[in-house]
């Protein structure tokens, strides 16, 4: 049974194909991806993921029995419609499932990417297992998703998850959100970037490895080479990093004292940032909760895959009986 | 068939015999009360709650299927064991469910007030229908119970619903949890009154109500008290009551962007603080979440009774099949 799932990023865009048998795991097939050009906006982006995916469909004798989408924006899941993307315009109200169905006469479902991500690692990745699982995706933005007792939990407006929007510091600098000192605006990759540069600026003698690195431009300092000068010793770098992995832990110790998850599953690239910063992490969670709560916090075993991976979980869930 | 009921709170101890039929809502017989007197401790309660129950059930004919035991305080849930109490001593590891089986013959189940209360909320109350409910009860602590998809969320440590311990202001006063500004101490009945006396402290000519309720004596300020001048119009008090519930609805505000619940159910002394008070949090609540996320906030309908409601709802989950 072939299964077919994109997975419309930020920056880039993925469609994979899967081979589902009962019982087992699926098999990836195979996998295109394009990046997002700068200006797109949304029929454009779904032209691109279209094309991928028909390319592959080319080389299969089959056609898909199911397709799973993972979108990088807020979903509306019971309208089966994007509600918009943060990053690319043109996304308002697209009645996303059905257009996916109309084009590869399958019944698809789509969700956000965050809650693939959770359904992913739980099912083939890092959750699996877990009565009760935050899946957190910390990159350019801050996502959360949620698996609790088998199922993605998405609430009343399918936007729970929304950690990257609870506050860690009242006086922090302004979100897009439009309140302070939110998590993702304490602690994403673009924040760690923005916090290198400040203190660079204001304290001219520090960070030479990353100066290096940024070829001597400070705006051209990204959270990625934060993370690299860090690990090389730089230790304005460490500085930044560890304060952004302290906030870090200060928001999931919140969602630990409401929830108490069995395990927390950290993906997106700044979590690639090296077991110091892992370390302070866990240690801000823990000294954030209460001491009778469990803290396991691991990181995301599928990568920047894992939404895929819950695309193809979903795609799964609403095979037709009796598909090929 | 019938069901006992045991409500173990932080200064009283009620015990209720309730009437069940399949597919109808049970019938409370009669409930007893007794208050905790000061010094109490867990033996001591216990023998309290027993003379009560056996009290009630002198008056029937039946033995109980099933006991539900709500407790004020942590509950191993799969122990069927309290952790502690945090207000009366000799409570440490208890096997309450255990005690209570072997006192009545008959199966017990035990987990603590908040997730009693918004069982009870849910099942009987005002979360009827509710696909994910958080319930809180504001009072001299601040508790937090979880209903999602028609199951009590207890977390893996039976911990889940700290929302009292999840911060509101770094720079608040420090909890008993170690912490600082948690919610608990920032809008809980007592720290109202902490707040009442330190602005009366300060302000001489300020709150001629609120000290007259208080016969003159600041040390002598409650809560209540607080709320019942607020009403009458004293300004001091209006203003210290409000800020407890702008920071409650912060709190809540971070619980509506983690989750998204359907409805949030306040029970609680504290919340009988009318509808200034209510505007308040409800404002703030919603100032503290994305636009998106819907916020309904609704009071307690069981009022003080929830957890005992809880309770009998637990109990009849357990109940042997064909009990009498």
């Amino acid at each position: 049974m072939l299964i077919l799932a994109l997975d419309f990023g930020g920056t880039k865009h993925t469609a994979g194909l899967a081979r589902a048998q009962p019982g087992k795991r699926p098999v990836l097939v195979a996998t295109r991806r394009q990046a997002s050009p700068a200006g797109s906006d949304g029929p454009t982006d779904l032209k691109t993921m279209f094309s991928l995916a028909h390319s592959l469909l080319s080389e299969q004798a089959e056609t898909p029995a199911a397709v799973g989408v993972s979108f990088g924006g807020p979903v509306d899941f019971p309208a089966r419609a994007v509600r918009l993307s943060h990053h690319v315009p043109g996304w308002q109200g697209v009645p996303l499932a059905q257009m996916v169905e109309a084009e590869f006469g399958a019944p698809a479902a789509v969700d956000n990417d965050a809650n693939c991500g959770a359904l992913g690692e739980w099912r083939y990745g890092a959750g699996q297992g877990c009565s009760s699982l935050l899946y957190m995706t910390v990159s350019t933005g801050i996502g959360g998703g949620w698996l609790i007792d088998g199922k993605v939990h998405r609430g009343a407006d399918s936007m729970a998850g929304e950690i990257g929007h609870t506050p860690v510091d009242p006086d922090g600098p302004e979100c897009v959100c439009g309140r302070r000192g939110c998590l993702e605006i304490m602690a994403c990759g673009p924040a760690i970037a923005r916090c290198a540069r400040e203190r660079l600026r204001a304290h001219p003698n520090e960070g030479t490895l990353l100066r290096r690195l940024a070829g001597g431009d400070l705006t051209a300092i990204t959270g990625e080479m934060v993370s690299r000068a860090a690990a090389q010793g730089d230790s304005a770098a460490g500085v930044v990093l560890l304060a952004a992995a302290h906030d870090l832990g200060t928001g999931i110790g919140n969602a630990l004292s409401l929830m108490n998850p069995q395990r927390v599953v950290l993906g997106g690239g700044v979590t690639k940032s090296g077991k110091r910063y892992w370390a302070e992490l866990r240690r801000s969670a823990r000294a954030n909760t209460l001491p009778e709560i469990s803290a396991e916090i691991v990181p995301a075993r599928l990568s920047d895959a894992a939404p895929l991976w819950g695309a193809i979980a979903m795609a799964e869930e609403i095979c037709p009986p009796h598909a090929h």
